[in-house]
């Protein structure tokens, strides 16, 4: 039964399951998972094989239970494999080392058998464990739909192996154990009773976590003997529920409430059959920390489906929007007020109150699109009492029609001339006083704003306005695995090489974003080239621990006219708009960044006669190779 | 409004949809489209553009509606484009024929900026239309998500061009038009008053046909004045809303029924706003037609998905099934009742009713998998009172387990014994009287019966019996342009080389099955070879006319015991038995047969020291290359 209902949100975590600590022996898995289903519970996290099995010649698997017991449909719906814990892959015995690798891929087959979701592996015992990625990465090659969760603490307390005594002193972790990475695991956190810093622990949302293992002996006790827990503790299950996460309750129950029911303090009730589960209080408090949840915004429900989906950005000059799209991005108010705001500022700059019945301010609407900002710009001339004479220079001959349309319907053939044509070849009948456009991309000029607006300052006035008068891209460093697999799904270098405009969501966000590159406009740089180079150095907060970098994801702000701006940098973006999610820049390999070590970045913005491409390279702490060369891989058409 | 409710059917052909015939001028397309849906249409074939429109430097598109009058969702939902009729893309006055590309291409990108479902192509005005071809092919490199329908008359009944006068003779067409075929086209039929023959029309159920455009001149009066249909053509209909075909009425009323209500003979009622649509007897009828079909069946229902869906055929020699294979197909309870059958008779041939109690039977089950056969044999013996010792062989771990379980849950411990071996390495104590297997594809020999069965027969006594005693495959040229694009649009040709299990839905099947090879067990021919070499004739019926061949379906039949059979050949097929859908040869091109010519077709059986595969190639009416030589693309492992 799920935790609760929450408008939207169809993920996961709303499934709980608990973990079975011993050997259900003489097939009581049938009767163990009918209690905990009508305990609430979803699943169950089951031992499969007999802990006391050992490989031996015609020996039977001892299964917990046969597909003739539990049938495979309550098996593929309602249990999560546990392979065998004292399995140690990597013991310096050698017949221990070989009946683990025996008895691991029999349990791994018998748990395929059954169509298994998921099995969960126990860590690796020690810190060096090269047999361990072996044996699971042979395995991982011939599974399709079962996945193996690896069962990693969040915080490595102990060392793992007396020998290597720096783990003592490496408390934070990365998933790679002892340098070894594994290829597409999923992973499942232990959480105990201590927890380490809010950095560290927000790492975790850019790994493919599935299932938080949540420790009966991390609850603390409320004042009505009833478990609960810690502020930090709620707020991590809250940040692991937001992202899809699971959570299995583990261990011995250290709350013995008595079994006179929440409901009813009438201790004469009729002896019900089905006694109260052990664990069921925690299960309770697990769905209350759900439940109270704020429901998630109107807008994230409706971008929900778009979360860490990887798209191309894209080409507005080579291709043609349709109708949808602009009617889409239309609907962003927001986004057009600003411009209204700014367009009001620049007329009221441009034509004093004395002159508004003398002078008719010319203004272009370049990229005009189904008219957006033509009803923008003539509303501010409303507004501000300004005469405006708008030119609309759209090179989308299908939206050239509804513009027409447009005109007709609302009456504006005296305030508005069409102009079918690109507006870098445009020979203007006049000149502007204001020119509009909306040619910004998630990460600023990456839609190729400069270049178009270069070729549409020739007629503009020498002290005329364009709005927007500037913008600056942004990037920040993140984890971001499952982005980093769904491109490495493609198995080419190209996919690596792209830019994606993507709604972020399972990352983790490494240091604060910095400036990338700005561009003004009226460009009136005495080099004019659109042509640019950074570099930049991030500092990791040293309380986070070593970390993977996946990538960068990029933002822009732009300057609309003085003080009115738009954009979707973090710390400054505007509240409420839904033009742009965030890009992101891959890199081939993710870059493992030790603790205190900055990450030094170099983007390249390169033009060509025919493309425009950006280039991106790591130097440092390790470096990557240049990515996009001479855009082979990812470029925008002029 | 969908014309009614079929449990299981969600296909297309739930919606129906009207021509509007002349050009809404006057933006009157919103009224014309809010009527027809409120009486319960569901969409409109409509002009898009002005015909009177020819392209002019600076000309705006006269469109019917801009996407500001008619928003995109009412667009994309509720319209397919009609392209205008006078397009001529092979006329041989220049400037009509590049009027007419410009055009088309205009309309489409106002079509696509829509996004709309569909637009309908008028046919190509010649039979010489080489030039309708490039432009099409062209504009469908270009189209992601529309489609593009071409109207095709079901039978050609007027010759399309004076100066061809063979086309008079040929009433039967193909719908490659003056020989050229088209990429990925899809197709709408017009049904007029007259039919061609039932094998004729049969040819259409293996074509990509999306819509049938039903012309009202096609319908008859019935005693009371109301629109009705042939017999005939009311089967057309049946079998086209049978292959998800949605039907579109065209033309005039010509049947002017009172404007009164079907439901009220008051003539006195308040006049209603919405007048009566003029069609809408003609949709009463179709949906009349609907609602009366017969429901799906609940195998059908339960297979729906899986139809024209091409699978891989098992390897099981190589793959170990799944717990759920293997319960989904023990399910299928006429497939072991004929075991059963098979089983009894054996037995009583084997021992008489004398020796019943002196004599033990010892049979073999191999290829146990988790046990159904071991019950048919148990269970024969029980009904026929024959004493039985049952060896159980199963080279699959995991089903071995679950076969320990069914013993022990039985209670079978002293009558059966479990061998955890591959049949072709058991070492057997003794030899059997009787051997059971159920290792037949759906192309008989496909799954290496006979390898396996060989290898088995070691341990049969001479004059032993094996179940099933013979198979036999059987093949027939069919149209199956669906399953040729899904294959073709994996752009290599391993996968035109390939044979699939496919349960076969739109496809026509062309003439009669014939043998391909016959196993039979146990093997006692002097060459025990199991390769095999093939040639057959099909001759299509005259009344057909010339059609395309995609390939070839295959089916078997086997023998279990004597009269005791079971297979899937159309003819002779077991009813209500699910184990199997039929296989699937590809060409790589399909093969035009023209109308009275055979088609000759070669199938190989080749084996190697590790794998089986097969090779096969068309000769007549037009050689095909050698499919899959030396089984490059595709084999069986042993």
């Amino acid at each position: 039964m799920p935790l609760g209902q929450r408008a939207g949100d169809k993920s996961e975590s709303r499934y709980c399951g608990m973990e079975v600590l011993d050997f259900p022996a003489g097939e009581e898995l049938p009767a163990v998972l009918s209690q905990s289903l009508s305990s609430a519970f979803d699943f169950l996290l089951a031992p499969l094989v007999d802990p006391g099995y050992r490989p031996a010649p015609g020996a039977v698997l001892p299964v917990a239970a046969s597909d003739l017991v539990l049938s495979p449909s309550q098996w593929s719906s309602h249990i999560v494999g546990k392979i065998s814990e004292w399995i140690d892959l990597d013991s310096e015995d050698e017949q221990l080392r070989l009946d683990s690798e025996v008895t691991l891929k029999q349990e791994i087959a018998w748990a395929s058998h059954l169509s298994l979701q998921a099995c969960v592996l126990p860590p690796p015992k020690r810190s060096s464990c090269a047999n361990y990625a072996r044996v699971v990465n042979h395995i991982l090659q011939g599974l399709t739909n079962m996945q193996l969760w690896l069962r990693i603490p969040l915080e490595k307390s102990e060392p793992m192996d007396e020998e290597h005594d720096e783990a003592k002193n490496n408390s934070n972790m990365t998933l790679g154990y002892g340098g070894i990475h594994f290829d597409y695991y999923v992973g499942c956190s232990l959480i105990r009773s201590t927890l380490p810093s809010m950095n560290s622990l927000g790492r975790w949302f850019g790994e493919p976590v599935r299932a938080a293992i949540l420790q009966t002996n991390a609850f603390l006790t409320n004042s009505r003997g009833y478990p609960c827990l810690s502020k930090r503790h709620q707020m991590l299950l809250t940040g692991f529920f937001n992202h899809s996460v699971q959570v299995i309750i583990s261990g011995r129950s250290n709350h013995n409430i008595s079994q006179v029911g929440l409901l009813s303090g009438d201790e004469n009730h009729t002896e019900d059959t089905s006694v109260r589960h052990a664990l069921g209080p925690y299960l309770e408090y697990i769905a209350y920390i759900y439940q109270r949840m704020d429901p998630l915004p109107e807008q994230e429900r409706f971008e929900i489906n778009y979360r860490d989906f990887l798209q191309s950005p894209l080409q507005p000059l080579m291709d043609n929007l349709e109708a949808q799209t602009y009617e889409t991005f239309e609907k962003d108010t927001v986004k057009y007020s600003q411009y209204q705001r700014a367009i009001a500022k620049a007329l009221v700059d441009r034509v004093s109150d004395d002159e508004v019945s003398t002078i008719k301010t010319v203004l272009m609407v370049v990229g005009a699109g189904r008219g957006p900002l033509v009803r923008a710009s003539l509303q501010a001339a409303e507004e501000t009492g300004r005469k405006l004479k708008v030119y609309a220079v759209e090179k989308n001959p299908n939206a050239v029609i509804t513009l027409h349309s447009l005109i007709k319907l609302e009456g504006w053939e005296s305030l508005v001339t069409i102009i079918s044509s690109d507006m870098r070849c445009w020979d203007a009948p006049e000149k502007a006083d204001i020119l509009v456009s909306e040619l910004l991309g998630s990460f600023g000029d990456n839609e190729l704003s400069p270049e178009c607006l270069d070729g549409a300052q020739r007629f503009l006035k020498p002290d005329g306005i364009s709005i927007p008068s500037s913008y600056t891209s942004f990037i920040e460093p993140i984890t971001a695995s499952k982005l980093h697999n769904d491109i490495k799904a493609h198995k080419d270098i190209a996919h690596f090489e792209t830019a994606y405009v993507v709604k972020l969501h399972r990352v983790a966000r490494l240091a604060p974003t910095q400036k990338v590159f700005t561009f003004d406009h009226p460009n009136t740089s005495s080099n004019p080239s659109n042509q640019r180079y950074t570099k930049l150095q991030f500092e990791i907060p040293e309380d986070t621990g070593s970390c993977l970098v996946h990538g960068f994801a990029g933002y822009f702000d732009a300057v609309l006219y003085k003080d009115v701006h738009l954009g979707i940098e973090p710390n400054t973006a505007t509240p409420n708009m839904f033009s742009w999610f965030p890009i992101f820049f891959p890199l081939r390999k993710p870059i493992h960044v030790p603790s205190k070590s900055p990450i030094e970045v170099h983007f390249w913005r390169c033009c060509g006669s025919t493309k425009v491409w950006y280039e991106w390279a790591v130097t440092a702490p390790s470096p990557s190779p240049i990515h996009n060369s001479n855009g082979r891989s990812y470029w925008v058409g002029l």
